[in-house]
């Protein structure tokens, strides 16, 4: 359902490999070996849920640690709620990897994605790292995302080019998550990278301010799975004196590609959400603050009710409104409450709109992409989210994971 | 899927008809009037739905001020969201009732079901209660409990018989709503009756008492939608002294009766999920305390992953593992939680047990009715609800719903 909205472009000095490890899927690739130059700095968010998987728990360690030379990602096994196997497991992977290049174990970072609850096959996974070794190249974008890819039917990437420290500079990303109303698992990863040299500590804010306005605002049903992770590694190879000013045009622009990045890659995310037909944006406005607009917001975009009308293109208002009913907004005055579909006003004063008919709402419904907008009537606070319909797809595609 | 567990017993003195209005629905009933003799008492819960339609206002109203002659109960719309003109529609069926009746519009209750945002059509409501009156009758809760019906499939009703007062007493109800997960907009309505005097207050207290271990413990996705209400009746016709101490034997037999009954239709109503092909038990203990215990229970109950994987009979435990991490549980301790389905552990310090088999676990998720017990290792708290899974035939009554 998504393509591609920006043209890729690879990072220089950023190489990668994809290899078919075989950990569980026959006759494609699902390891990634992401080689960073010395000198690079990386950031990284990382899932909230205390049940985290073995790989997020050792790349924590190994961050705190050391400045990661290679990102070592398989799909087709999640390597979490696997215990103290499942460290060791990954501590092993990330070891081979240092044996065969001679860095530090430290300095590489495990990621793992897709079923829960399996030991990772880490004999397989070591067999295929000579060659993914051998095969490293700046261009391997395209069938590294591929390679990570587990209920996604498209590959996600994003670029942008854009001015600073007087030359071009480029970020770059690649994601995978198919995850809607509740992800998979071990469901969304994203790495992204940028030739430029960045400080450590502007690197993070960078990235912690992009992931809340981005991977943060799609329903990932609440916001953590057990692996969760999103890299932004800054290989230094433009040749600029490191980044280190946060008011400064060329740390804007950085935060600025990087934020459009991220964007691009948390949409087309919702946009391959498991069976999803459309793609939903649910603006909150006029709430006392954001955590109110959020909590309506994310009431309406998990409510079965609402996804299953959307997905019918059925305009069922009075399932938004009863959504926005019981989000537990203290002291809610339903008569200034107004609700759009799309430019249709739906709901006024308590009730449908006096000018809606059907007719217009049913237009709206049946759209590809559709916006929902509440107006509490509080506040000045706004919050807006992604997410799509509930479709059979979703169903069959849930009961039948592991079959 | 469900039968009823008790034989029906009608109650004395309480009156009931059910007739086809025309109000949505070809071809059946959609029309109850209940009638209470003189001198009955009722108590009631409603609805904490912000948006709560039109008929709960007038009821709340008119409990306030009178003893209650007359339930009047239409399927088929649900006069939520509707503003003022739904309010004046609501009291003008009261009204029409008074007026034929000789008793006064506040003795009246209205209560609605059905689709939201669509006016009531009163004059064929009105037309309907002449011979809803000429039709009264005791025996009448079998077909009036399916005229209340909308996406339910099956009728639920219970009854118990007791000792009090030195009599033999009766306590029976009827619920409808097929609600799970998210119930329809204007789900669960139940109206209990006994032929048992009863103090006001005592009534209500025993009512919300019984509707919070019932009721209120199944996942009704949060726990309100617009039109939710259970009325508690005490017609008095037993001819017993009102009970009047709560810590009389006869008290606490009537409670233990109205008990049952509603946990009798409360779980009915869990059996009609909407789509449900499984009856779900989710309990949670070794919490810190009851809110952390539910926060959990609810986080599992809702979870669609969860819910499909039940669906597929796959015992994909991480599912569980995964929503009791995202569950919010300050300095959860992975390492103490364990998890059963049935009585097979399948979770113990942070990853699958070590003697748990997939064999054993696919042999408890292949039966329809399975219980899920999750153990914090915090406290002594716990919780429990009742659930369903999420089938094909959720998505496809909730998409189609309206056409």
């Amino acid at each position: 359902m998504t393509d591609q909205k920006s043209p890729y472009q690879p990072v220089p000095g950023v190489r990668l490999s994809s290899v078919a490890a075989g950990i569980r899927y026959e006759g494609r690739d699902d390891l990634v070996l992401m080689e960073l130059p010395e000198g690079a700095r990386c950031a990284a968010v990382f899932t909230r849920n205390a049940f985290c998987a073995a790989p997020v728990l050792v790349a924590k360690e190994h961050l705190a640690t050391a400045s990661p030379r290679y990102l070592l990602i398989n799909s087709g096994n999640a390597n979490a709620g696997t215990g103290e196997q499942g460290l060791a497991d990954a501590r092993a992977s990330c070891a081979a990897v240092a044996t065969l290049t001679g860095c530090r174990a430290e300095e590489v970072l495990p990621f793992s994605t897709g079923v829960i609850g399996e030991n990772l096959p880490t004999e397989r996974l070591e067999a295929a790292l000579p060659s993914a070794l051998e095969h490293l190249r700046e261009a391997a974008w395209p069938e590294s995302v591929r390679a990570i890819m587990t209920t996604d039917t498209v590959p996600k990437l994003a670029s942008r080019r854009f001015a600073a420290a007087g030359r071009t500079a480029v970020v770059s990303g690649m994601a995978k998550g198919a995850g809607m109303i509740c992800p998979d698992m071990a469901t969304m990863l994203a790495f992204i990278a940028t030739d430029l040299a960045v400080d450590q500590e502007l690197l993070q804010r960078c990235l912690s301010d992009a992931v809340d306005v981005s991977f943060n605002t799609i329903t990932v049903d609440g916001d953590t799975s057990t692996n969760d992770a999103c890299v932004l590694a800054a290989a230094g190879t433009l040749g600029n004196v490191p980044l280190d000013d946060t008011e400064s045009a060329d740390f804007l622009a950085f935060c600025g590609a990087v934020e459009e990045v991220c964007r691009e890659l948390a949409t087309a995310i919702v946009r391959d959400g498991e069976g999803a037909t459309k793609l939903v944006t649910v603006l909150v406005e006029e709430a006392l603050d954001y955590a109110e607009a959020r909590r309506v917001a994310d009431t309406i975009a998990h409510s079965p009710l609402v996804k299953t009308a959307l997905f019918a293109s059925d305009p069922n208002w009075g399932r938004i409104l009863a959504a926005v009913g019981r989000a537990k907004v203290e002291g809610l005055d339903i008569d200034a409450v107004r609700v759009w579909l799309g430019d249709v006003c739906i709901v006024s004063r308590g009730g449908r709109d006096p000018d809606y008919t059907e007719t217009a709402g049913q237009a709206i419904m049946e759209e590809k992409e559709i916006r929902i907008r509440v107006a509490l009537g509080r506040g000045e606070a706004a919050a807006e989210l992604l997410t799509c319909d509930l479709s059979y797809d979703y169903v069959r595609i849930n009961a039948e994971y592991r079959t």
